[in-house]
């Protein structure tokens, strides 16, 4: 397993022009993009902090996983995720050492990336997000 | 308010050994340095992850903050700390902005950073922690 940096951040808002603004009014960040992801039911924003960046992630179907979330916890950090090489094989690694795998094989993110879920059930707590760059 | 980068995620787990373990073995991550801080009653450890580290806490006393959290919320991320250039200014700035602060000036914390909370009922759900480094 290769992780490189902490690709982003995946916080659950109500509202995203809500907390865009924040974001961007309070803590001086800059969203440099918006973008639907249909499969998930999400519209994210994204700010650039450092190597990392911050997705805000606002459900766009109560049925959604970010709705589901909001419903049950309220709004707070989603999930994180690390930029990994080899995103195949260290699913492949992770699976052979006992860690449940929400997605098996990598499928398409925002941003163009290729991603996948580990169970949060055997991860202590965190909902992990494991991504690489298309090639 | 200038914020330069993630300088850590705080996650708050039950057993320092367990998770210390599952961030080495499963995740590949090696943890470099263990350190108590007293006035929060927290075990830390750290992983350098890229830019951003990885800040494990166990309480030391069911009555501190790290101690309540896992009650009521179970293990998971705890608080996203910024870097930030400035700190008191910061705060004095996000103050006359409307922000609650736990901290209205900055104290140590782990690692000889000054930090300082903001109220997580001002900021959308998410514990945030600014840093700077000690001058």
């Amino acid at each position: 397993m290769k992780i490189t940096h902490i690709e982003h951040i995946g916080i659950a808002v109500k509202s995203l022009e809500t907390a865009i603004s924040f974001y961007e009014t309070k803590l001086g960040l800059k969203c440099y993009a918006v973008e639907e992801v249909f499969d998930q039911k999400v519209k994210t924003a994204f700010f650039q902090v450092g190597q990392t960046k911050v997705e805000l992630l606002e459900s766009t179907d109560p049925e959604g996983p970010i709705g589901k979330f909001i419903a049950n916890k309220g709004e707070g950090v989603h999930h994180i995720a690390f930029a990994t090489e080899g995103l195949q094989e260290n699913l492949d690694e992770l699976a052979e050492n006992g860690i449940r795998l929400i997605d098996k094989n990598p499928r398409k993110g925002a941003e163009g990336l290729q991603i996948a879920f580990l169970h949060p059930k055997d991860t202590l707590g965190v909902l992990i997000e494991l991504c690489e760059k298309s090639k």
